[in-house]
């Protein structure tokens, strides 16, 4: 690992499974569970060979662990410029600039970058919240912009990944379970067919607080697979054995 | 309980917690864990003093488990005349015909004998697959209507669901996962709006097999729940407590 330059109100959070170092300012922005998983979750064609993209990269975080179990090429796409910086630097860190690349772009404008139809797999962990007349707007922008459907929303999302796929691309999503008849509504609209589903519950009592999704541009319709029910945490408050591989663990492999 | 008058090939089935008991043939169709559970599933309006329906209700099971925990009216809607029969045996049997009904009839062509916008509730245990050119047409036809969307599709069955339900008034429906994509898409077609979801694994590291659904006609959109886990069975291929205790329980109670 190269030497870190951190700055002011920066800290560095690892991801132990992946071998993998994150710079963060967490006044500014702060991958969590939702960002592993994602990256976890992703299983793209052709052994990961192909080339991936994550659309509102923040500091990195997914693509960065996505890229350490894939032998591809990955672009991660960051509207927010210190965001973008701060991932540049994080890929350096992490030695991974043969591979790994930072463009800082609205993901709507990415195509004078990345040609249309020339992507095997894109990931995005999106703003949750649409954008209400009650969302406060002095808050952080960072945080705003991270957090609301302000820069991009769900249909959007779902036509820029859509028009970034190659036939039969993936589309690996992470969102709240709340907007899951968006989430189905959005992806089949654009042509892009919902095939796999996974559920993260808090406590194996509670209700989902996160869910995965794959989908599949000009995927045949139908098929939905729903993946078995990753609990976060035991009643104890400690992470689940499940999620404490995931973290803690050996490498990830990609499922052949 | 009346005496029952079983025929050639009946059996009978109870479900402890419920204190009901429902005749069956085996050779036509039996009810499985799908229908316990969604009667087990199902959360009416007003404390469950309104009208409920139960559309293709085989021999009764889901009607009946679900009449049980409410106090209002519950019509039986089936198609087939024998299996309607049966369902009307069990009603006997279990002394509920000051409650419950059985309407011999098809689901779309109800509308005779309950008035639209009448009820407050409306359940269903569908069938479950697509017709396909591949679908085996010398199988006994009772197993064809019940499993094969052969006389209901989904689409249909929300159309009549919605007609049947006042505004605010509840669907339940249990569906294979599979079908996700589907049931969100028919359901919100026709304006209602998916609320509450709950998938079942067969065990803790499984795929769902089972989803349950609820959504209220013209409800707001958005802010579907996905409600805790429900796991079948352990490693060892018992049931699991949580499914024991909705089995072999305590009377099911409405939550408030």
């Amino acid at each position: 690992m190269n030497e870190p330059n951190l700055k002011p109100g920066e800290r560095l959070d690892g991801l132990p499974s992946q071998a993998v170092t994150i710079i963060q300012n967490p006044d500014m922005f702060a991958y969590s569970l939702d960002a592993v998983l994602l990256a976890y979750f992703a299983n793209p064609n052709k052994k990961g060979r192909g080339l991936s993209v994550d659309l509102g990269a923040g500091t990195g975080a997914v693509g960065l662990f996505y890229a350490k179990k894939v032998p591809g090429q990955v672009q991660l796409v960051e509207i927010q410029e210190d965001l973008a910086k701060m991932a540049k630097r994080s890929v350096a860190l992490n030695e991974m600039e043969d591979r790994v690349s930072v463009i800082h772009s609205d993901m709507q404008a990415v195509f004078d970058q990345i040609k249309p139809g020339s992507v095997d797999t894109v990931l995005c962990n999106p703003p949750y919240f649409p954008v209400k007349e009650t969302t406060k707007q002095n808050v952080d922008e960072h945080y705003q912009i991270a957090r609301h459907e302000v820069a991009i929303d769900l249909p959007k999302l779902a036509q820029t990944a859509n028009k970034l796929l190659k036939n039969k691309g993936k589309f690996f999503l992470v969102h709240r379970p709340e907007r899951l008849a968006d989430i189905f509504a959005a992806l089949t609209a654009r042509g892009l067919q919902v095939k796999h589903v996974q559920f993260v519950y808090g406590k194996s009592d509670r209700e989902a607080n996160m869910v995965l999704v794959e989908a599949i541009k000009q995927g045949r319709p139908g098929g939905v697979r729903v993946l078995p029910p990753i609990v976060a945490y035991t009643k104890d408050n400690q992470y689940t054995k499940q999620v404490q591989n995931i973290l803690y663990g050996a490498p990830w492999t990609l499922e052949s």
